[in-house]
């Protein structure tokens, strides 16, 4: 019998779902808060959705494709949030812009590795039907705005636009057909310059072409300084005069975040559906993994709407966030149960008494536990204390003919005896709430 | 280009999707205010690990299966919760009881129709460990006070103990092997009882026996009386015994929801693994809908750990909720958007003033949309109207000459001019939080 998850699947214990749900929750409440509102979309959709939209590898490697064996129709798993939505959008008439967020799990077939699996959660807020570098720059400020929220203090958000490159390899090297070197050049982080240079060099012979390819995505400048370089040398060329408008008016609305960000032309993102500024979030201690991304895709849902359609979005990985965050020591997984109080009856003779007194609690907000096992106090308190829950309450002889209840604070030791009516307030003056 | 979600499966839209947020948090709140926690398995399982748990229909007809493309490994989309859970907990060792709630989509292939779909939410909380009566009463009035909680007022929790009627059968019918008796019982909501009484002639020959049957499932008595009756006739039966002291144990502690209780020989549940109390909750008005459902699976476990392993569970389906919540005009889905405050912005020139005052209101915890598409007055009310945000905030020249703000409340059609220092306040002052 095998009784593990299949390879890159994950179970998660208490501990460790108590802090995926604090950081879903941080992340949710500052969509919600930057003017996103939810949208769901099924786990399966067919392949028809998928097929041609995010690039040869994706398609033929990463997805999770089958047959349905009932109708013999083609299914695939998503592999990202954005494809989904932008059929979803397709076939429906909102306001725009139409701004939704949607946290959820993706498959990819990755191969499995530290901070890579095969089923993970992506927190995707998108901004559909503007063309606006205000857009651009909303969704990059509020992407800041969650890593600050999460509690990370050095972080950079990489920002490209692929009109840029494209213009800069049009001017410099007679380059039209760019999707195949962004491609090689996403690869990056993966496999190192000279790993690009490898790529490079199968789809283009004259090496001194990707000489020259590896030059300009290595050029490191301040922010400002490399956006006058590439203004004064190739302001002519269009692609690059429409991605400075756009990335100047961006960087004007985002001033205050300057210390976050940096333009670096070796930022691409690998899905072929970029079409403007692309961006990646990358914390400082952990150069080679990118925590959020996301970018415009003016033309992806006109592939399904038939209607030009301007879109942008930024996207977290939640495995990547929390892996990030273990690692610097920002995170832990300390806190294994949500429980409160736990109510022990010291006899049977008590019991209906306890789970009188446990409900009461619980309609008051307290999230409680009491003995479900009829065990002896000794065992209640060693479960109590391998749960870590903060305080017990007795219920025996004497409480029940006093109408009192022993109440005992596990951190600081203490005991008070306090009468049943008084419980309630007593217990809000000493803990906060939970859930 | 097929645009539609795979047949049984839907798209949620933002007010959709506002209403099952409310509904999913009021569930876990009161999971954890019962002091369980949450865990996460993957939509995905080895095949093993469904195979032989539910029995024959569900394995053969309803579970989606594939053949993984590069392991050549047979993969199954979860059918519900418990089994993986099952799954889960016998590869590791938590303190006893384990107490674990679990919010997630399971895959079904139904024949799609109204509230049945084949992508569904279940919300389940099982106690792992105890045999106790109290375990399951407690999931009992766990189950009851959701349901109050989410504002139903007239429901019925149907309750069994397959024990009892197993016991009623032996001594009845001399019948020992129940269990496809169980499942044709199971259909009766489906099918009606002439369905029922077809299903069962197919696998018993005697006409007798299946007309005694259906008389036992049809013993309709008030729950005290009907305990009564069978005790007084059956009480030599120790199936019958183990259950009647169970049931009674139960249902002393669950005292004070009588009024929501009811003994019903004909509820079984259709899945394999249940082996004592069974429970099923009814709204009253819909009395085809099961809403949620729960029982007793002592051996389930077992067949993962090799452990005996008592445990209990309880599960709500979000989708009935929601659906039947609907059907008698307790949910609406009238609201559309989190957001609470547009920021509009009456020239470009004026944008980045209200740029800054959109990110103070967000820091401040208000939900705040801004003009994002350069529009005029004209056009962003109308956007505004059309999504039904409560409250318009202007930035014209007055407004950044004069450091005040223009507050309009749509509903009140009242405007005010608030200098920009006490913009905070006042909107406290005047509306409540989001998120």
């Amino acid at each position: 019998m095998k009784l593990c998850p299949p390879s890159g699947f994950r179970d998660f214990e208490p501990k460790e779902m108590i802090l995926r749900k604090r950081i879903i929750d941080i992340i949710e409440n500052c969509f919600i808060r930057y003017g996103f509102d939810p949208i769901e979309t099924p786990a399966i959709e067919h392949w028809e959705v998928f097929e041609g939209k995010y690039g040869e590898e994706a398609e033929n490697k990463l997805i999770y494709r089958f047959k349905d064996p009932w109708s013999n129709k083609i299914f695939a798993l998503r592999f990202d949030l954005t494809v989904p939505m932008a059929r979803f959008f397709a076939q429906r008439a909102f306001p725009l812009p139409f701004k939704r967020y949607h946290i959820g799990r993706v498959w990819r077939h990755e191969r499995p590795q530290k901070g890579r699996y095969r089923e993970f959660w992506q927190a995707d807020a998108d901004i559909i039907g503007s063309s606006s570098p205000e857009t651009d720059a909303e969704l990059i400020d509020l992407t800041i705005h969650i890593f600050e929220k999460l509690g990370f203090k050095n972080f950079i958000l990489k920002l490209n636009d692929r009109r840029l490159l494209k213009g800069i390899f049009e001017e410099e090297l007679r380059i039209k057909e760019v999707l195949q070197i962004y491609r090689a050049i996403d690869k990056l982080d993966k496999i190192g310059l000279e790993g690009v240079k490898g790529e490079l060099e199968k789809i283009i012979s004259d090496k001194i072409i990707v000489r020259k390819i590896l030059e300009i995505i290595s050029w490191e400048k301040d922010t400002d300084d490399l956006l006058e370089y590439i203004s004064s040398n190739f302001l002519k060329n269009e692609n690059v005069r429409i991605a400075i408008n756009h990335l100047t008016e961006m960087l004007d609305l985002l001033s205050g975040r300057k210390s976050f960000l940096k333009l670096s032309l070796n930022l691409v993102r690998g899905l072929d559906y970029y079409t403007g500024p692309v961006w990646e979030v990358i914390i400082s201690d952990l150069p080679l993994w990118s925590v959020a991304g996301g970018g415009r895709y003016d033309n992806l849902i006109e592939l399904y709407s038939g209607k030009t359609t301007p879109a942008s979005g930024t996207s977290i990985g939640i495995e990547r966030v929390i892996d990030a965050g273990k690692e610097i020591g920002l995170f832990t997984t300390s806190k294994q149960t949500y429980t409160q109080i736990y109510v022990a009856p010291l006899s049977m003779e008590f019991y209906k008494f306890a789970w009188d007194i446990a409900n009461v609690l619980r309609k008051n907000g307290f999230c409680v536990q009491i003995d479900l096992m009829r065990r002896s106090e000794k065992k209640q308190r060693e479960y109590v204390s391998k749960k870590n829950i903060p305080i017990i309450i007795f219920v025996g002889k004497k409480e029940v003919k006093n109408k009192i209840l022993t109440i005992f604070f596990r951190d600081a030791q203490e005991r008070a005896e306090i009468p049943s009516a008084n419980l309630i307030n007593y217990l809000k003056e000493h803990i906060s709430h939970c859930g």
